[in-house]
């Protein structure tokens, strides 16, 4: 029951002021009724839909995946181990990507939409920048991967700058020195997304190097996202591409 | 002359293999020609015009702005001091903003477009805020600015959440706690750009505590640029809107 | 024996003035005497109850159990883990609860007095939300639990602000972004103990990032201690409220 | 109009189900009215009439003091400048100490309440040390100071460890080592607040040692605010200290 | 031969320019000869003796410990394990101790000189603090140890107040807060050599909390060495007691 | 097909326009064609050669070696595991030295060149010395090693004070105080690559501290790498070495 | 009067129970008598008199200087400024050292005792190195300066290798590299207290790099204080030395 | 006299055995004599020409310019201000350049040798980047200059590419994300000599952050020497050029 529902059954008498004030209080306060509204509730599930499942225990994680799973059809979970994904898969069909560490419940949309790229400077960056790339992907944007471009070699990025272009929005997910970012951002329009990773040794600092150095990239147009976060990355880069694309369609009709 | 072009000219004979060499290597590689190149060019060329004016001597500051002048017709320059203002007012008409400390050479589109929302936790973050804000009206953007809206009367964001909703992109800016951008976040759907600012004091570390809360917002859909870098999120942000805006446009025609 | 029965001891000459000056210098000095010192004996007693096992051979966390509890009747032993619990069970009858870490001998009180509300951001921040509240419990406090407040979903904060604002004391507990202690700060009148934990990944560095933000909490009412200190927040809070309690009774007869 | 008020009112037809949405979205959701919420509202004009001073113009100072002086009758400002004093007091009658750097509009109350004790550990702490006391007693709470009290003569604690044992709360004020704070906090039991201060040099890095220091108290008990952030403490005492007061009082009528 | 004698040889034609050239570079050219460097050499050898074995292979310490024992009559290793232990043990007879992670080579000096105090703030302390006594035991240095001496209960420290004073050197041990070498540096007169310990866990930060601590200690007459350094601090008390001890019995002869 | 090729087979007609550009974008600029840039592509594709092992699977690592050891003849990986070994042992004949992790496939030059030092601390750090003396082989420099010089025994220096000054460059490794690189530095003429390594404990900071002291490093002519890194410090200093031998000899004939 | 003399007077009846208590809880528990606590008195009251001038107001400074004086009759103050020396020389006879900052009211002892050496690495350490050096001084020791010793040219500390064999303790001041501090601990027996400085730029971060440095030193005997802490490093050298004096003259007559 | 001298004048007895000794270690251990030595003690020397002006009093500089100028000819002061150049204009004729803020005596050498490129990453880079040109053309190189060379426009790199390549040895001016070492690292064979700077603002921390991220520059052939450490990077730069350079020559003739 959306606010104007609440409203109306309060002035036909059917719900009490107490009731009116609880439910206010109570509830969110933006799950107040309006199509607009409905739309960003749709939104917000999304969010809600994702676990972070990094030190919940494995019954924790499947007790929410059953909730979770049982309103929605659909469940990401992040950062997930394989005793988790176990315990997970006794109560329903969920797949779990190891690279990744992505833990998922219900079907990826049937047809992926809009484009996104992710680029990485090394193999090493794999798993975060698949943790991007399949991100968006439940969402259901359409990913373009280009994996070991880093700045050592910075000739690779050139074969893909058309590719960069056309993008909604291009994540870069790099650790060590961390200059792809800055790089990318140089090279092309759209927004980019940068990831810092934990890969490297010594002064990386557990990619607190390559975050300080995509936090100062000369270039504008890029933004940072925590460390290892490729999931924050994936999710940001569809927000924007669905609305992109959306925006596009909406008018087109 | 593009690529083509320049092609052209040389299957022509009008121009050497050395003269063609000497361009391919000596200039930009984007600067190849094709329509989504020069869209590209311009975006480019946009970023091109922006003076980083710390550090540099007023004479450089006019030099510059009086170079980049000629060719754009428009120059932004960021983090300008008054004697920097005054050197180049020697040379052209220019504006300077104290608060945001922006100097801005040209006429600013007539139309501003899309919407892009500035939230700002206090009075202190106005200079960063108004530095995101004008940055985007400078590129064209339209914006709406709420300040004065930390966590600390959380009730003043309800106030605001329809006009955050349908924004294009939201820009966050905050010190001291800087649990802002999250709390943003966590209320609408659109990429919300945080900025931490070096605003507070103590364990706000000039800055590095909203940073680090920013980047470890349990939001996702929110990224963070540099301290204090309200031109880095105005221009992020106008990049977001321009796109989402004109492919509304290009679809609609 | 007290100071007055000391110095009385000593005129009557039945102890030496080398056994005086012994006691005064080799005891504690608030071990002298009156009833208000006795009540900080008291106080004194729980505290030196409290055994960091961390860092300690099962053999000596047992030798401590035994001798405190044969003083004292009850005994907290903080961080403890399976093998200090063995050890200590082979001598008395302990508890040790594995979420928690806490280990415990003898009975809690009866009636547990006031209220204290522990609230926490997720559900990875259990172990130290528990801390905490069995903390408070073990030393007669009522405790109120409401886990998983994130400030990703604020309005469920606004669920319990009536529970928030007759509580004595609340405990906020977060890692990540730490905006938790901030809201809550905001949101209630009582004394807010935050609690930053080593929850999440990347820039929260081990808890530094969720500390870091408490303390810049713009919303004053709000204190900090060590990261993941669950038992520091449980017993202050206990103490605030054992005295508030406490002050509401004494008048009353 | 509170809730109550605003439900009964659109029953009754004359408020529109707009005007209601509007309300309940525009306002704070605490507003909604009750004994309890009024209270709550008390506490928070508290709270909203503190002015952070620094990073604001002097007529931005001026501007926010006349507004909350008209509405609230008291305004408390705090790291004030000499400058920001004389643009208020063009404007209505105020005070501003040198030492604290508060700035003050409206009379103190006439009777202070209960017992707050703020110790200090050298000369050059004074400055934080009167910022906690003088903002305890703009809200209303009786404070004793006793400063100078430093661990390396920690002889000098033993002499007012009966004034700490019956305080609401200590507040423990301390630069360099910041020893101070556990060493009080092992010597009483009411709660002690701790204020680490930039007082020192090379390691103590602007107030981060003592932080620390304080934050790794072994005596529990002990919480922390922000560097230099007297008035922090010295609210947080305050409403301790009058919640405490209160219930010994409202329980003897 | 020293460089008397080898001064010697060269007037007398028995060696070289070249081979007085050669050793003049390739010697210690404190290798000089008389009966003070000879002392000095002695020191050095002691020093020289002690094997820093972690990250050494347990062949290589084995190696070194033969080399050395061979050639001194005993060796002092420190952080040395399990492994490394029955390394050596195949080849010599040798004694390791579990708590400090010593081995020891040779029997420790008959007679123990002078006194030196080793306090401790608590129980998890005891590896670093018994680092300490022991190794200023290997060099011949009597030790008095007084561990779980926090400043929690600082009235401990009293009741040993004389011990302090007449030790030649104190080392104080601590973790967390650290604040013991401050107090105790307040409260007695001999050096006071202060070894923060990693014992701690949060704002600790592996012993950087207590280090910080130490350095900023406002009594005078305290200095620090490494985090976990036992053996420094016990080296450098062995050395002060050994020349106060060896100062008064030159003397008295 | 070099540019001087694609540009007369495009004046020909032997290749398209839409040819020219997309290899202009899509393929190296440097990959363009002279002489002196095939010497480039030589030596990036001996920098390409290199394979950092960590993070990668030992599929990973067996694919790329198999890979560029079919094109190269021969490959060089950096911090290689044991199960990495393996899994490229099963496709080729490679070389695993387990103390410098080094993994290298195919034969070194037979005559090795010139002369670089690589001096190091103590023996903890072997293999990072080791990695940087097997690096500098690998490429065809000649390495002398000295080990265990560290300045506690800094005498030890002097014996070698020759050998230093003829090499091409000096290798200097260290952990702890890290005041290697300084000394020598300030004892020769030679370029000193100074190396931290992670070698020591508390206050080192996992190589931290030797990085600051060397960055710090009074004497002028030395420059550091990354902590650990003695590969890049092996590199470095056989590009120096390769170029200075080289440059005697071109012109030698 | 001392303990003894209390407790005479209250077995006499000349004193209460309630005087005994009294004094017992508000004076120092040191100042209860004997001749060695009265020694102890003097020990602390020397400490007593040191002023740390940074952060008083002027007249604090004159006050408190006027108050030691009339007591002690000496004073020294650290840190001092042109203005505070003025106010305080309106009340008494000081002088005031422009480079050690140092303020010292009363005649030096006559006799200057024993033998510090304090060696410093460049010129700009030389404010550290006096404030050492004239602390010293100020207490009675006799100090040899060796300054602009620097590792970058090792040889010069050749020179000094026997004056700092025979001193009681050593001093060494350094910034940038600090390697100073470790190379002097490897040259000489005795005690080394190593005080880093904020001289240098960049990776010297204010002193934090020769602070690690010193405390990372390899040669054992090194012990640190805080950054520019001369004061502290000038008065532990001269207990060291005071005692290690006083020891062989006690014997000797 | 070197060494030869002295081991003749003792033996033929016009020498005492004691000043040999004495001059053994009273003097440089380098300063022995041998042509080898003597190269060595020019390239000595010329580091000892070096004055590090900040910190140092205008009289203290002007000192040390007299002897230093008298004895060599010619001296190089880093960091000077106006008042050091004045105090020793009076005594001398020198240069002042106020960009590079280096004070130079004495000619530069006629022919400058070699080439080193020095590359910057923007205008306000330009002190620093100066200092490297500057120090090396003092010493003797011949020096091109590249500046304004950012990632951001990473194209205008290729340009110079060829330039960079024949360069002897490459010097890498940035600040912000100081990506530019590694890109071009990534692009030449030469040693690139990173210098991080101090420009820009907030997670650029100084310097910090580009220091990083050269540190942990993908490319290998990067070292990196302090923040706004130009001088050390020139003076690098030139001995690898003048021994390259020399090496060539000296074999050529």
């Amino acid at each position: 029951m959306d606010l104007d529902g609440l409203l109306d059954a309060f002035a036909a008498g059917s719900v009490s002021r107490e009731e009116v004030k609880r439910r206010l209080l109570g509830q969110s306060v933006v799950d107040i009724g309006s199509a607009r509204l409905d739309c960003q509730r749709t939104v917000r599930t999304g969010a809600a839909e994702v676990v972070f499942c990094q030190g919940k225990t494995p019954a924790q994680v499947a007790d929410i995946f059953k909730h979770l799973g049982d309103r929605n059809g659909t469940v990401l979970g992040t950062r997930s181990n394989q005793e988790q994904y176990e315990s997970v898969a006794e109560k329903m069909l969920v797949r779990r990507d190891p690279v990744s560490r992505l833990l998922v419940y219900g079907e990826p949309p049937a047809d992926l939409l809009g484009k996104i790229v992710v680029v990485s400077a090394g193999t090493a960056d794999l798993p975060v920048a698949e943790e991007a790339a399949q991100t968006a992907e439940f969402y259901g944007s359409r990913v373009v991967r280009h994996f070991d471009c880093g700045v050592a070699g910075i000739h690779r990025l050139y074969s893909i700058a058309e590719e960069l272009q056309d993008a909604s929005a291009v994540v870069a997910v790099a650790g060590m020195d961390g200059a792809l970012a800055a790089v990318v951002g140089g090279l092309c329009a759209p927004p980019v997304i940068g990831v810092p990773t934990s890969v490297g040794y010594g002064a990386s600092f557990q990619g607190i190097g390559p975050l300080i150095t995509m936090l100062n990239a000369c270039a504008p147009g890029v933004s940072v996202v925590n460390i290892d976060n490729g999931f924050g990355a994936g999710y940001l880069a569809h927000m924007i591409n669905a609305r992109l694309t959306r925006a596009s369609g909406e008018v087109a009709e």
